[in-house]
């Protein structure tokens, strides 16, 4: 056990859940919490509220495809997303660093507020603490979300089931491998944009989708740190179903998988940050592909596998050359300070 | 105009406001934000929500009266206090530097559950992040808080007015002292400790005390950086009215005075933790001045001066000796890191 905090404890894997099943669940357990699901939903008079948080702590604050502000806004805007909601009011709170340019500090805001103006989100509140230099790093943002979820919706990552479609919204690890490329200084670096985006509007497409079957969307959540297969792994223990993925199903870009080639990672483990996996009843699978497909953020939208009985609480892939893969959740810390 | 981020940004005073003027409500302004109270207000159905955030950076990250987790849960609940709301649900975001003990990460868990059971809230979601080494400081914690506001109650720093009694709950300067007192050294600093506390409670009864007068609780702020003055040149700001103070009137510790004077701060710009200020409808001064007496929290509570409709947006103070003061907003950096 770790007398001491390393970075693994945020990089969204092993590490990170074992740190909140030890110490954060046992203090603040309720069975609101206790879902582990990417937002709270909370019944206030005859509202369903959703309700979400996270903190940005990426490193560089300026990369291909964004800055630490568009992505606290659409980081947040996604987990409400995540249960179906419609996203509405956003809470920003800064912790800047002694020194911090004010040139950046505007650029930083100016790009949340382009990115709440195009999620149709606005910030009612906010909060502003300065630490001395060295003693933070740039610039901190902690976003927090509230938003509506209609009342026959229900989404849960507990209610995956055999048989169940698994669907994947596009590419994956284009916004890890935009960040890695800048740091590492790698020739893809130009090419490899972050995806970071807000997704609200793909999943109300997506629940749209003409259906005799009520309640098809069974689960929903951005593949953030750790990755697609992190993500998975979370699905099938909280649903205690297992996972059956086709590798050759799962989008990847040429230049992503390059990148990832030279730094020894595996897309599979690395974050996106306008992605969705979703859970969805059998025979609504192709419906809602379609569906998806035809938003711009679903383009390059797949059926990656299917929930199945056996192996509880396991995901397996099936590989190019017919080998069978467990895909473990992350450990380690390779890919820190990505959000 | 700076061009660099300075402590002084992260005072709570002249400079805090000047960046959210100049920089954040220019980028985010809706209604709601521009109100600029302790809280944003929501209609949500039929419910109306107050919705708060604060990040939570003091150093040391322990102090007598409390540390880092109970202030994160006491601070969050008093802004949503702030708007008369029952305090419903928190989220929690941590930042962990690389190297914090682990113990102490529990010890202040362990705090904050024991604060939001005290105060009847609960953690419902939460976010936990990592930093290297020497780019953070510990912890930091973001705690966003979740209230609901009854139908006929309507609270806002806008709606002092003149003839308004002005009155404060109890001691001024302690959570500040503490602080103070711990990082220098100095000889009180067993003796002074942070108030912090929540205020929920406190609220209620004030707002049930009897009346025939009904919405005669008119503003509510909990005077935290900045301190009193500051606080209280908000409300005369926003409401713009002027406010008349008695300095003999305004309850101060002997320690935390005596600390004071060593430092060279004057009491009435030192944060509170666990303090309030109330605008009440002149009859009703005395009948919820009592009331507050009743109450743990507010047995030091005293009637400190009015509101005057001479010079709107001042804050005056006769002196012990006769004298008349203005109360500017505090400027600069003298107390860094207070929350
Ligand atoms: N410090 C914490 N205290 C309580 N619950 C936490 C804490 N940190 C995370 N959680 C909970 O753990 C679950 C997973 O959190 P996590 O931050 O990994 O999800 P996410 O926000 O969807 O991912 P990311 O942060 O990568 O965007 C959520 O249900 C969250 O509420
Ligand atoms: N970065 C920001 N963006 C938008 N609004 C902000 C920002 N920082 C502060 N505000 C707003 O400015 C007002 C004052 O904020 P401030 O943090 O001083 O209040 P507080 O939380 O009551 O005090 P403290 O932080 O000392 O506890 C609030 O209405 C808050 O929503
Ligand atoms: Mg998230
Ligand atoms: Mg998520
Ligand atoms: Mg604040
Ligand atoms: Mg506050
Ligand atoms: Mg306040
Ligand atoms: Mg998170």
């Amino acid at each position: 056990d770790h007398k001491q905090i390393v970075l693994g404890h945020g990089s969204g894997g092993k590490l990170t859940s074992e740190l909140i099943e030890k110490i954060f669940l046992p203090a603040f357990s309720n069975p609101i919490l206790d879902k582990l699901d990417d937002q709270a939903l909370l019944n206030i008079g005859d509202t369903r509220l959703a309700f979400t948080t996270d903190s940005f702590v990426v490193t560089p604050i300026f990369f291909p495809g964004g800055d630490i502000g568009r992505l606290a806004v659409h980081g947040t805007v996604n987990d409400l997303a995540m249960s179906g909601a419609r996203p509405l009011y956003l809470s920003a709170a800064f912790i800047l660093e002694e020194g911090l340019r004010v040139e950046d500090l505007c650029r930083v805001v100016e790009s949340m507020r382009a990115a709440a103006a195009d999620s149709g989100v606005h910030f009612v509140t906010g909060d502003t603490k300065v630490v001395n230099r060295g003693k933070g790093d740039q610039i901190f943002i902690t976003t927090t979300g509230i938003g509506v979820v209609e009342a026959n919706v229900n989404i849960s990552a507990s209610r995956a089931q055999p048989g169940d479609c698994i669907l994947l919204s596009g590419t994956i690890g284009d916004h890890g491998m935009a960040i890695m490329s800048q740091r590492e200084g790698l020739e893809f670096e130009s090419e490899i944009a972050s995806d970071c985006a807000s997704l609200h509007d793909l999943v109300a497409q997506m629940l749209a989708t003409p259906s005799e079957t009520t309640d098809f969307l069974h689960c929903l959540r951005d593949p953030t740190r750790g990755g697609v297969a992190t993500t998975l792994n979370e699905i099938a223990k909280a649903s205690h179903s297992g996972m059956l993925l086709h590798e050759q199903s799962i989008p990847v870009r040429e230049s992503v998988r390059g990148a990832c080639e030279i730094l020894g990672l595996d897309p599979l483990y690395v974050a996106n940050e306008g992605k969705l996996l979703a859970v969805v009843a059998p025979e609504m699978g192709e419906a809602v592909l379609a569906r998806m497909r035809q938003h711009p953020l679903g383009r390059d939208a797949a059926i990656i596998g299917e929930v199945v009985a056996t192996h509880p609480g396991m995901v397996l892939m099936k590989t190019g050359i017919g080998g069978t893969r467990v895909l473990d959740v992350m450990f380690g810390e390779q890919l820190p300070r990505i959000c």
